[in-house]
């Protein structure tokens, strides 16, 4: 039962400050310590023990050996026997502008709102976030630094009939914890329908004894291992862009209110309409033994493992992921502008958004699923950001996707310094310059940022890169 | 086309304060004002004038003498031949909690998004808006005051095959004015499928025309009239509320983090599944030459209404429209806690929110629908604003719903003092205390604050209720 954190303390009638400004100033000092109990360069060490401390194998299956999962013979839906996960369905998206006005996909049905928490406490007077170090099916490498609690409904009510989820009542009943950060916020719009969390950072209230699996850092270091490939997954990243940094930036290319009506209109002026089909009906997308694919190679295909390892909440089981063809490419580009760093967003129309666009970075694609296009038909800046020089390249990480949903999907991060020829102050249609401060001001609001760019905010805040 | 009203002065380069603290200053200092060019005492006779100037009658017809409007054969949907304006369709939803879990009903679809907008400017250094007395089928007394745009993506791209709408340039071209406020919000949750509309207040630049039908009132003189029955439309209550009123009362019983991780508990607890049917396949409901009414004569009716008017975008039409049976309840319990007001805010579920819950009054319900419910399935709060006592009255007044789509909805909208015993510190599940500044904060983003409470914080803004 998810119930509120706030409501014990409420009781009293004493009144308290709306907004405080400390915990942006104890957030900020976190981002500028590396040094910690567990040291940065011990890091790799502490993470190494952890993954031999696990057996830990997936294996591509064909469908027919899914445990529990099977395709329901009126929709051709890919479903588990119990209603519960999720399931793989298929959309048609339309929209009124662009190359692509009309496509059919597979996409992933998951309901149910699950919870990304990092548990944070100060020791010497410094912030600490609680990792861990956790095994996903889909990760390349396997083990990446997750969140102190990375559970959907499904495995914290059981569903599972696993192992309680760790630390969960930090985040789920009130008087453990006091709230920092508490937003709905969605995930890939082009693999899930209508899909959100809750990106929750919680202050624990007392001791917080420490699970093998799980270390205390400081943001700083975070963020230095964020300097590195497929280290950070994707739920500490989506979670630490809702972390409250400093939003001292007081000026702007646009005001807030602008940038925010310029917001309105770009998800007002797109007219996309969504529909959802059963699986078997979509047209260009063949299924068979062991992936479903499209005709011409591209985007991404379904396909099925078996897992077996020994830290999960089970210990073993079978499951769909969604596997990428090809890595992909997610960039800012940015710009000087007044003295003050800005960074062009891109309106984004993804099929699976709750509301019809997102702010994603400037350029975010799989260029291999574009290599056939020319022209104006290329998407915008995407060659700019392949091309870019090294000099001109301010941030660079290949980073995975959720791995446990998608399997080898896998983003190379860039952040990219342009000028006025190549990224003017008055930028393409569905194009719009913001400050980082003007994003985290909007990461405090589901449905603003989309996930990827969502990544690089984190980056941005919890590296140098910002400044 | 909806463009961005941004973009001309960005291309200098030049920064400006990301925050405008003038705007509220100015907000406020319009709502202290009740003197202006049209004296409110002299509003009466202007506005009965406007209504002797244009002939108006609506009378009832069969759906069969709806003109382009049908029965779809296949589904039993009401829609129009261009597949424009709105359709009734059914709708089933289903909840894990309260007495009602499973319901059926019609529902008005009508993706497109509109404008409600109001232009403003100084006039001796107090803003004025351009208010419009507009006539709509539905109100009882046919005119109301109106925002100086209210128009459908089919009203001003000529669907309707009438008249420009007035003024729509200010609120789609760049360069005519300064965005004050601009955000999508929801309307009735309950009788609209996921409708948002784009309310805007734009500050013109250069001299306006100001064509017969509309007048400039101030904030304070618009509060006047809030005051008055069924006088100021809920389209112009509903872009009122998203004015940036001084957003400074810095206290509250919970910080701002704590509310919205309160509401973001709230909407993640709740397990709401909406299913669109055909209008012919739900159960409960009927179809008559007349009316589509509920088999127990509760909620609404759909019926059918011709117009004859001079003063709308065109000369005459047919639609239907949803009637609601009896008046509703729509009020807010209010407590000074700490020495500032706090309002009662209730995580409603309505089958028409894109994201299951928004903030909704304390109360809003329509009594005759529960007449029939005793003891814990009587709505909360419901008899104790029913049988409040006139002193514990703190506002009052009749307002009607959206006149271009319900007829004869009406609301008593109140907001009543309350103490511990009726409304404690630590409220029910599902409720929460919130200060008007803290509503304030949350309309300038979507989706938090539904119609009803927008209307109500409107009427605490414009008003000296709030204080």
């Amino acid at each position: 039962m998810l119930s509120s954190l706030v409501q014990p303390e409420s009781g009293t009638g004493r009144l308290r400050p709306r907004r405080d400004p400390s915990a942006a100033e104890r957030i900020a000092r976190s981002a500028a310590t590396t040094g910690a109990s567990l040291r940065t360069e011990d890091f790799p060490q502490w993470f190494e023990e952890r993954g031999r401390a696990h057996r830990f194998t997936v294996d591509r299956i064909p469908f027919q050996e899914l445990d529990g999962w099977s395709f329901d013979p009126a929709t051709g839906n890919l479903v588990h026997r119990s209603g519960r996960f999720f399931s793989v369905e298929g959309l048609r998206v339309t929209q009124d502008e662009g190359p692509h006005r009309e496509w059919f996909q597979p996409i992933i049905k998951q309901p149910e709102i699950g919870i990304l928490g990092i548990l944070v406490k100060e020791f010497d007077g410094v912030l600490h976030f609680l990792m861990q170090a956790k095994m996903e099916p889909g990760n390349r490498n396997l083990l990446q630094l997750s969140p102190t609690v990375q559970a959907t409904r499904s495995n914290y009510t059981k569903v599972h009939k696993g192992a309680d989820v760790k630390y969960i009542e930090y985040f789920t009943r009130p008087g453990r914890g006091r709230v920092i950060a508490d937003v709905l916020q969605s995930e890939h719009g082009s693999w899930f329908f209508r899909k959100s969390n809750r990106n929750m950072i919680v202050e624990a209230v007392g001791d917080v004894p420490v699970d093998d699996d799980f270390c205390w850092l400081t943001l700083g270091q975070i963020g230095e291992l964020l300097l590195r490939d497929n280290v950070v997954n994707m739920d500490s990243r989506t979670v630490l862009a809702c972390a409250p940094f400093p939003d001292n930036g007081a000026d702007a290319l646009l005001s807030d209110t602008e940038l925010v009506s310029w917001f309105t209109a770009e998800r007002s002026r797109h007219d996309v309409r969504v529909e959802r089909l059963p699986l078997r009906s979509i047209p260009g997308w063949a299924r068979g033994d062991s992936t479903i694919d499209h005709e011409l190679g591209r985007y991404f295909r379904v396909v099925a493992v078996s897992v077996e390892a020994g830290s999960r909440e089970v210990t073993g089981w079978t499951q769909p992921l969604f596997e990428p063809l090809g890595v992909g490419v997610t960039a800012f580009l940015t710009r000087r502008i007044g003295g003050v760093p800005h960074f062009l967003v891109h309106a984004r129309v993804e099929g699976g958004f709750l509301d019809t666009v997102e702010l994603g970075p400037t350029v975010q694609y799989t260029p291999d699923n574009y290599a056939h296009l020319t022209g104006e038909d290329r998407p915008p800046f995407l060659d700019l950001v392949l091309d870019a020089r090294p000099d001109r390249i301010r941030y660079e990480a290949l980073h995975s996707e959720e791995g446990g949903r998608f399997l080898n999907a896998e983003s190379r991060y860039l952040v990219i310094e342009a000028d006025e020829e190549q990224a003017p102050l008055v930028p393409p249609a569905g194009f719009q310059w913001a400050t980082a401060a003007q994003l985290t001001s909007l990461v405090r609001h589901g449905h603003y940022v989309n996930v990827q760019a969502r990544t690089l905010l984190a980056c941005l805040n919890a590296t140098a890169v910002r400044s």
